[in-house]
């Protein structure tokens, strides 16, 4: 069993550093645990509660979360040990707990964008399969092409939306054209969907700086998406406001496009772009995103064919593109060590094994013995769950 | 006053290993005030919330919570210090109040039993009354029989649920056989419960690591507790889905089962059982738990009118004697230090206590004058709370 | 641009402790990172979910919170800056972000006072004043008058409640004398904010140790924090059941009252005031803060025409005060170092500024082109928001 008989270790790719700063390092260790607990708290509670807006699926959104997310992480865990063995072992560290949060994440952002139209049989083969692609995915980009992604807007946020897409442009159901009757909230619905969108802005800048690989380089990841985030829901309020009937704000703008710059930032996180920069780079995604869930969501479900439930494209897809070409620029205005061409190289092999990977994943998601639940049971809870009215 | 002028120690009981372990200790600090956070937000968010399922109990959940919580921790403190005077006088450290809140855990879990039929009144007697046998219990666990139980699955899980289990024996109220109309959930109610129970999962391993003696052993509960939880999820949603009509999901199995492995790898939490070991011990938790929820709840009400309204028994009571009995087994196979014959002690003394003690408290809370709530005015704010229909 | 290439210092303030407390230093900075992000969940999710309370008022309630809280630590951190240029430059740190999210805190207090009554624009102007005033004021208490205020009941709760009831006044309704359909809760409104108080009450010992001067200080304002809520707690509910009908309990004092004990002990947070000193402070918070909500508010109603939404006055307004009388007498009894008068002065100083500032301000917003909302639709989101029903 590779599993058993691990060696417990704190955080072993940090253990060279002890010699260099000896005084960063005292205070590394409790940060990264820190650090481990919000970033958990985002993916258990923050995209939990996120997807309990719809009126008739909660039970499956923070339920299924749930589910998914102790499963992926599980999977994550052995994926990720199975590229780097080490003596024939995986071993565990909090640092690979982290990582199997972040490979979850990447899962949960697709969840999004199938929510409501999948069995949890489905979930569970699209969280195999999707972890497996991330995994190979990652290595190529941190290993291979050696780009920057530390807060992780390309490898995570882009390739788990455009996945997620892919998947649904497969699962693709002509019967929810004109809107289904359960596919919206209600009031108390949408206060439940608060309590997600609050706990990850507030611990984005966590997420950000993660893995960064010191402590200086942490805590710039930490101001810069405490910056970007703030600079985001000043436009995203603005935009949502300006595109409404009356001046009214949308609250499913609010609830979304307040935490795109929290993605956008995510890949220059740790370079020195300074609070001026990464307010710019959160302003922009706050528009675009805004923008994005106003028009280009049902352009895309009407003329194209991709159903996105949740969204996804404005808040994790073209804030994690932004993401991306942010950090092209940014390295190549020598803010950070590495090459722009590599970081092109990073952005397009995410989009590229996002799409094909969920392409194929959707076409075995649409085998016909997964449960699929039939068109008038999408956004029912009651079609799996025990439910008293 | 026994309270004043007491001298403000961090966390005296580690200040030996200092001298030994001088760059662990340098991190050891801030890590217990993280983790007494941690442990603070399962108490007050985690157990209030995950208790507001009942449809018509919600103030009373997280509103009695909070109070029966406020008055148990001064107390425990209070009956803490009694057992360790200094200088004759009560220090307070922040392990201590880590303890506090532990000995709060267990008028909680209690709580759950006898949700929706008892008064302020009679839940503050029960604190006084169960916190003072728990000291009792505890000491003579640690001190006297030198049992491990770091994440405390017999003193604080099994002790717990068993005294309110002869509590609620002791109130049984037969015209309750036949299920209260409020003794149920609404489809809101059981998301804000969701609130509680994903914090818990959480924060869980916090809760397993608080008191270990050294950060090599917190980091092993910590991981071990982490992937007992999500073996635990998996067989919680298996199990539910199995045993329920249609293979559908039980919200009230979720919500509880799921935790189950924070629960029974406790006592086993800071030894050295491997993730597989501790995959195990979650797995197995959460198969027990379900079916109890399913098969044994119903029984114990009709049969043995025990009328356990948050279903503790499966929860805290079943999981941790499998805690109790992975302890014993784990010391009998060298994983730690310490003699299985003690470990079973242990075990014992806890439910020894826990029995006796609850049948003398449920006595004494049967006395006619502490305001119990009549049969039709069970599970019901109205009448302990203004509430506006 | 001020904001540019700033020098990213952790917690710079506090250097100089380096060479005098080597042990100290090292835990220093990852307990101001966990502090940190206490007081934002404090901000965003505790005053944001707080207000949640109304029944058709919960989307303004955390959406606007978001909106004004992510304005104001920008603005924040500007007019902190602007008063401690370092080499021309405005530099950041946690500590100035914690500064910023403090002076946030009086502008969501203030918004409490006016809650349901104003429009978004009107509150971002509110918050450009009283940020910019608070600045003067903090500026004043600390370096000027070199008064304790460690917790700020003086320059925070005091200032933020007296600078909202000012505006208040200013923007008295007539026409709302007789209570407005929509100004009150309903049972599942009341349950969300309970989410708020849970996480305050939880979170309050960061908040009012996070900017003491030492770690021995941080961990005396932790743990007298602690136990000024925790008896609290006991008080706000005996006099809430005492003063309703029946021994009942109103949801409104559970929810406010509660936290009270938090505030008061917010100057003394860091003197040696012992335990029991802590204790008195909260217990006798949580009395006057109960019957204000029960008496003083109506009054102040009826004959002051100051319309307080949540009752800031009775939460923050004089448990405040009672922190600030608190500081003079610790002071004055030699629990910390400092001068009587200067507390005096100190507390003085905030209620001047709070009310002409909070005057001023409320004139200001009075002027006919910012959008206020007419009678009829106070209190009700669909004003704001798209709201489906």
């Amino acid at each position: 069993m590779l599993l058993h008989n691990p060696i417990w270790v704190l955080c072993e790719s940090f253990e060279q550093q002890k010699a260099k700063q000896h005084n960063e390092w005292n205070i590394y260790k409790p940060l990264i645990a820190l650090v481990f607990q919000d970033v958990h708290v985002m993916i258990f509670i923050g995209f939990g509660f996120l997807m309990t807006f719809l009126k008739r699926y909660g039970f499956s959104s923070v339920g299924l979360n749930l589910l998914l997310a102790a499963f992926a992480l599980q999977w994550g865990l052995i994926m990720q040990g199975l590229w780097h063995l080490e003596d024939g072992k995986i071993k565990v560290s909090i640092f690979k707990m982290i990582n199997a949060d972040f490979s979850t994440a990447t899962v949960l952002i697709s969840f999004g964008a199938v929510l409501g139209k999948t069995s949890p049989v489905q979930l569970l083969i699209m969280t195999i399969l999707e972890i497996t692609i991330f995994g190979i995915n990652e290595h190529l980009v941190a290993e291979i092409l050696g780009a920057n992604d530390v807060g992780a807007s390309m490898i995570i946020h882009a390739f788990g939306a455009y996945f997620g897409l892919a998947v649904a442009r497969m699962l693709y159901r002509p019967a929810l054209r004109n809107s289904h009757e359960n596919d919206g909230s209600v009031y108390h619905s949408d206060l439940f969907a608060m309590i997600g969108t609050v706990f990850l802005w507030m611990f984005w800048p966590s997420f950000n700086s993660a893995i960064a690989e010191s402590g200086t380089d942490q805590l710039m990841a930490v101001t810069n998406t405490y910056f970007s985030l703030a600079a985001c829901v000043l436009s995203a309020y603005a935009v949502s406001s300006l595109v409404e009937h009356k001046g009214k704000l949308d609250m499913v703008h609010i609830q979304n496009a307040t935490l795109a710059g929290g993605v956008a930032v995510g890949t220059c996180a740790d370079m020195d772009i300074g609070p001026f920069g990464a307010m710019i780079i959160g302003f922009v995604a706050g528009i675009i995103s805004t923008l994005g869930f106003k028009f280009l969501t049902p352009i895309l479900a009407s003329n194209l064919g991709i159903q996105d439930t949740c969204g996804v494209h404005n808040l994790h897809g073209m804030p994690g593109i932004l993401g991306g070409i942010a950090g092209i620029v940014a390295v190549a205005l020598g803010k950070k060590n590495g090459s722009a061409a590599m970081q092109g190289a990073a952005l397009a092999s995410s989009l590229g094994f996002a799409l094909v990977g969920g392409t194929i994943t959707g076409l075995i998601m649409k085998l016909p013995f997964w449960g699929q639940p039939p068109d008038q049971n999408c956004f029912d809870d009651s079609i799996y769950w025990e439910v008293i009215i």
